[in-house]
């Protein structure tokens, strides 16, 4: 192939040839000065931290939309699935994702379940952290969440710990907003990334302390603007990353978008790949090829380094994408699970108080982030029970088990801002139960209801309609052709916000987060709700 | 194949079949409990830290004689070359070991020249060693020998330190005796492993400071029997090395031997082989099969777990070695060379000296140790001269430039034990000149010609004989059948030792060590007699 070839170790830019035989690169040939007139081939990008299971997509199908994009391999802690169904669920995750010509780096999830604060469908001790490290699809232990357990040391913690660094591979942090002598114990003890700052001064001390920062830009949170900055300063300890993206928007864009932003603020191109590109593959020591002789055959062809238009992704030598169109199949995948319980009844929703008032302690939502305010209002008790105050934006938010029949945990959330109706998903992090906001007890629990029939999916009630996306894979994926499924989700978020009147930008991604206890302030798990400040459960009311 | 398998993760031994498809392991199947009646089957042994050029055998004929010992693998830096031709004698050694199915790991050489204070063949600078990080062929920054360097920020030694850390490739270490606050700061640093400890204590501390150890047990240091006891406590921390293994010794055995030592003092068979295999493996990531499905077949089949007598050895699914017999090819090489000395005459090695005598600094040598000590002893002065004194075996040692024209450093020598004749050398950590030791100047300088003749070599001067064994390859490595090799080496050592008298363990072995400065206490770099405590020249006499 004759193009403009970047090499990334030596930053420069020269017209070349690259052979190709076998899928790897037989030799590269530099001919003269970069010449405008032709193509760049440079490597494909890397998503540094990415739960496949946000996409709502197998392995398989990610693949098939990101290619399209120039991405040509991800980290991702299938930890997600791990609630579900534990060891069997990553499995499950590599060998779908071994179906196609991407290269998925898997991690060991480190938190499953994520606190002990919650009902999850599976645990993941250090045993079968020991059992996934040993497997070479294997590549880290995935993002310790628990915090508090490493700083405290905690046996179980510090045994996976102890473990990945006996395996000798890297350990994955996620610390949000851990600051000076706690986040440097926190890194000290072997945790070498963050993707959870969302601060310069954060992030800066954070690579003080050793860590590498992976800048993330996902469905949900956006910290894009605010740790870019960083790059030319730190161009070797920084990745980007998108952590959960939903199905629309994995249709759109994926790194590329980032690596036009940074060039687009004047970073310079190198500096830009070396975070999108050969970071991430020298971090987790990726099986991906950076252009060099022998390596995979695994790059991009973009038309030039402004415009960064991706015209063809190769993996292993093979066309995987040319134009915006993918060429890797539509592959359908077993459908696993594990959901054991029934329909609800709207009286399992109600919440009853004496007196005329309560002080309602309400989860309020930040609208592209991932941590949430405490407020306390005071509201009025009708009939002896408390119900959603739309007009005051004082919604009804429940955690419905999903792996055993029990009574459903409820409190109070603002900023989802709905008029009517209800939406509810299988998608609750980390323990996945169903989570659900709704504006009345019939809606919420018809919504509910949608959910458990289908036996996972996200759903959406209100108009005298009631809409579905089914999740069969753990209540989590599904194995449709994601560009469906990419359109059937954009259907149900505007449902959301046209019909509903829901003002979040993301309703379905911010209602997923309202049960991930690990980040502050105040969440709701299957037990009740949760001070992730103090790290115990809170009232609601009373 | 169908044998007792071993899984190192597990540690369980289980009757079983082994399928190979390709190269691979396509599948494990077991079969029942272990059956005392079949062999065992087990992944190859990692030499984890080995100077190849100290076979004097080419990386090809290196690996010919290592598979019959059941070694599939070692982790090598290519300082000695290195130090003769810089980064193309890297290059070169990665080339030369492609040639043979064995898996070579080389690091990239951080301290070349080792120091200022003598004169090397080529500089491996900053920007050399992140050309060779850049490789993917290269594994690992090689063995950090400046230690005062580290602890003093040596700005070129920390860039190359921070180098390493970008490509996330493992760090080195190499610094005997350092304790205390000193050996954390040099852990700190990034410098993982250490294979200098000569006492429990040592290694104790350094592991204590998040070091891996590695025990070494080769033709020079000895530190086996100090350091196994660390095994049963540490098995994680542990690894097996030879450093520096002469041809003769390579043909008899390699970390076989080890292993079966370590059995044999009753340590548990999974914490050795952990040793033996499983860690450098995963430290250095090394592209070794481990007997999981879709592992390279990378193997070894012994008799038993006792005697553990080597019966096969398998490398990407084909058997190399069979019996004790070795299948690789025995391939001849290409000849690089750097040599550019004229020869001397004796009176170039002739000590002038005043008055009736003279307190002469002597290095000492101590048989089996890379350290020498320091002692101070008063010599007669006969004629103006001093000279060799072999009644109280005080004999001359020479460093001559091999690089270009210069005058020779003498000084003198204690332990050699010779009786007659002299001994020579282009083989002279870590510079290579040429060194050598000799009970007259005639002697000495006919051992010296002998080297500067065949541009390299082995040479031994004495009952009016001259034998050599040529060197063309760097005056460090031939190309020939590495078992004739392991024979001429044998009957040089023996000439040394029956006719000369020499009374250490390994002639050659401890001469090619008296030019390592950086290793205490004292030795003689080209430039003079250097004091490795005080890191500066010192006087010889006077």
């Amino acid at each position: 192939m004759h193009a403009n070839l970047l090499n990334l170790f030596d930053r420069t830019i020269r017209e070349g040839r690259l052979a190709i035989n076998n899928g790897r690169i037989a030799g590269v040939s530099l001919l003269g000065p970069e010449n405008p007139s032709l193509p760049y081939i440079l490597p494909g990008f890397v998503d540094a931290h990415v739960h496949i299971e946000s996409s709502m997509l197998t392995p398989s199908q990610f693949a098939r939309l990101a290619v399209v994009h120039g991405t040509v391999a991800t980290v991702s802690d299938p930890h997600e699935i791990g609630n579900v169904l534990g060891i069997n669920g990553v499995k499950y995750m590599i060998e779908d994702g071994k179906r196609v010509p991407f290269k998925f780096c898997f991690g060991a999830p480190s938190c499953v379940p994520a606190t002990t604060f919650e009902t999850a469908g599976a645990v993941i001790g250090p045993k079968d952290v020991r059992k996934l490290l040993a497997m070479k699809e294997i590549g880290y232990l995935a993002e310790v969440m628990n915090y508090p357990g490493v700083l405290n040391e905690d046996p179980d913690m510090m045994a996976k710990i102890t473990l990945a660094k006996a395996f000798n591979k890297p350990i994955d942090g996620h610390a949000p907003g851990l600051r000076g002598d706690d986040a440097r114990r926190y890194a000290e003890a072997g945790i070498n990334t963050d993707h959870e700052c969302f601060t310069y001064d954060e992030a800066l001390e954070k690579i003080d302390y050793g860590m590498s920062i992976l800048i993330r830009e996902g469905s949900a949170a956006k910290n894009f603007d605010a740790l870019i900055p960083l790059l030319a300063e730190f161009p070797n300890k920084i990745m980007f990353c998108s952590d959960d993206k939903h199905p629309d928007s994995l249709a759109e864009g994926h790194i590329n978008a980032l690596v036009k932003r940074a060039l687009t603020l004047g970073h310079n191109v190198f500096d830009v790949l070396q975070a999108a590109c050969l970071n991430p593959v020298l971090h987790y020591r990726l099986p991906v090829g950076l252009l060099r002789e022998g390596d995979p055959a695994d790059f991009i062809v973009v038309d030039n380094l402004a415009d960064f238009n991706i015209l063809q992704t190769y993996l292993d030598g093979d066309l995987v994408a040319e134009g915006g169109h993918s060429l890797l199949s539509n592959l359908r995948s077993d459908h696993v699970n594990h959901f054991n319980c029934s329909p609800k009844k709207p009286r399992d929703f109600v919440c009853q108080a004496s007196g005329e008032s309560v002080s309602l302690r309400i989860i309020e939502v930040l609208d592209g982030q991932l941590i949430t305010n405490s407020v306390q209002e005071e509201v009025q008790v009708k009939d002896g029970v408390i119900e959603s105050d739309v007009e005051r934006d004082i919604l009804k938010i429940t955690v419905v088990n999903r792996y055993e029949e029990a009574v459903p945990a409820v409190a109070f959330v603002r900023n989802f801002g709905l008029k009517s109706g209800a939406i509810a998903s299988s998608v609750g992090h980390d323990s996945h139960n169903i989570i659900a906001v709704g504006c009345d007890d019939e809606s919420l629990c018809q919504a509910v209801n949608a959910v458990v029939e289908a036996k996972g999916g996200i759903a959406v009630v209100g108009h005298n309609q009631t809409h579905i996306l089914p999740l069969p894979i753990a209540g989590l994926m599904t194995d449709v052709d994601g560009y469906a499924v990419a359109e059937n989700y954009t259907r149900l978020d505007q449902f959301v916000k046209q019909k509903l009147s829901c003002t979040l930008a993301s309703p379905f991604m911010s209602l997923s987060f309202m049960g991930l206890l690990v980040i502050p302030a105040l969440k709701l798990s299957d037990k009740g709700l949760f001070d992730g400040d103090k790290f115990s459960f809170v009232p609601a009311y009373g």
